[in-house]
């Protein structure tokens, strides 16, 4: 359930266009405008804005977005109106293009691998390649340690199959395999990385349950408990809730970016962005049984100005 | 270099179907005209003589194909006639749906990941979730035995980088990582599986050079001399030969369908009509380079009646 509020009736992309060109014009640029109009426009709708934009004004939408804004808002508004593919490419590259590879960084590439349509993760990799002289698991396979590499090379080029159908008998047998290989303390198995990077998300909760059900504790539990390599034991777990609740993962993002001294905007805004047109209304519900708070008010409470006007529209508010 | 001819002037889908319709209609069967029409006909035109045979008559052409032909000439003219994705998913299917999978079965998996454009591979594993309820590489990993699955399922989940751009460097070291690994007498090595099945095919090709400039033998050779797995090496030696030469595969294919008693017509039949609209011609110059004599009259000697007809048409012959 997305949050984006699409009016019932739509200009045509060359009136947004011209409403976005006339908001850049003369002095002083109108946010107001920006959000009104690119704030409640959907995916394609966005698509059909930006080739009009082209069009008319010979100019790339997102080169005068970045010209006439500035700070968050500005990074927020672009990484909306981009092309979602190219926008998952792009962060998952600013992760694999730096030296220092932490864990937390790298869970940005599970994210995406975990919580992305299959088709969406293959329109991520085609853009990848057309955008960088490699392939996503090229570089990842490349530049990522062992076994953090294997983990992540199996989860971004997996095309999971999307039906709800499950064979609780494989359910069975998967989480007895799971099970032997955190008993013998090889988190990196290769039934681990098969049955979790190869299954279908259903199949897989399904084999989740079935491990509960079976050995008492969580699988995210047992992982957590079992001794090793404590970055993959790490990612592992982000994998395991990527996968069983892509909701509490991002209302995580959004709580852990906004708790504590300062705000991690970065964070915040990818989490909205991503999913404000696919969960972010179930989301919300997490974070409020989470944290037993409210998302929207601890947004609000956090930043100011345009920034917080756009993210509250992805949002859903009528400001 | 394909080796079909579509005549300069093509009728309309419409005529099209009009035409092979009637070939179906009364008496016996016009089979000529079935060869005239399908076998002159790129993949794109056969899928709008599908779609518009569907719309004129209300079924399916596969279908009257398979009612109304028989034997070898049959099965040729339904794989040609089938969407190529579906073709392939279907190939892969039957060999991963086998009680018994034995590795010269399993090497058609290998051909098809690593024979195909990435884009090809994609709509394989697109068709392959859209045919079975499964994914290609969960099928893999849950019903071939390991380490040839990890192998399996890096090749076919690739998505590998399209542009002969090659990193000399990057060759050098990766030829040096091969080669400790086959010292080592690790075949099974992470680094063979993802520099193999994450590169692209003309970094690789460079990283085969590479390797022979620096230790002598040609890769192929120094994995036929590893001990250990047995099929492992005859898979990866497979891998080898089709990223570096996928004419001389496919050339052998033939070869050794027509070598001696007897004719393997469904491996003739795949290598023709697989690469009769991307390389077959340069596959018959390989042909002759590698057996001294014509792939042509090997073929015309070997089989008979329509299905050789059908053959020598893709094949380009004025039939």
């Amino acid at each position: 359930m997305a949050t984006i509020r699409v009016p019932d009736e739509v200009p045509s992309p060359a009136q947004d266009s011209e409403t976005l060109n006339k908001a850049f014009r003369g002095w002083g640029t109108d946010e107001k405008a920006i959000i009104r109009v690119l704030g409640k426009r959907n995916e394609s709708q966005r698509k059909r804005i930006r080739e009009s934009y082209r069009e008319i004004y010979g100019k790339d939408l997102i080169d005068d977005l970045s010209s006439e804004l500035s700070g968050d808002f500005k990074k927020a508004v672009i990484l909306w109106t981009k092309d979602p593919a190219e926008r998952d490419a792009r962060f998952a590259y600013k992760v694999l293009n730096e030296k220092k590879k932490t864990t937390e960084k790298l869970k940005i590439v599970v994210e995406i691998a975990c919580t992305s349509s299959p088709n969406h993760l293959i329109a991520v990799r085609k853009a990848y390649c057309s955008l960088y002289d490699s392939s996503l698991e090229e570089h990842i396979a490349s530049s990522v340690p062992f076994p953090l590499a294997k983990l992540l090379v199996t989860l971004a080029t997996s095309f999971r199959y999307d039906k709800e159908k499950v064979d609780k008998e494989v359910a069975t047998i998967e989480a007895g395999m799971l099970h032997e290989a955190i008993t013998k303390k090889q988190l990196d198995h290769d039934h681990v990385l098969y049955i979790i990077g190869t299954r279908s998300i259903y199949q897989l909760r399904a084999t989740f349950a079935a491990y509960k059900q079976s050995y008492g504790n969580t699988l995210d539990k047992d992982v957590d408990g079992c001794p090793g390599d404590a970055d993959l034991r790490s990612l592992l777990q982000m994998v395991i809730l990527c996968i069983e609740f892509p909701e509490k993962h991002f209302a995580k993002v959004v709580h852990d970016s906004i708790e504590g001294f300062g705000t991690d905007e970065d964070s915040l805004t990818r989490a909205i962005v991503m999913r404000a047109e696919i969960d972010l209304m179930k989301v919300r519900g997490e974070y409020f049984n989470m944290y037993n708070s409210s998302m929207d008010n601890a947004i609000i409470g956090d930043v100011s100005g345009d920034y917080k006007d756009f993210l509250m529209t992805l949002l859903g508010s009528k400001i």
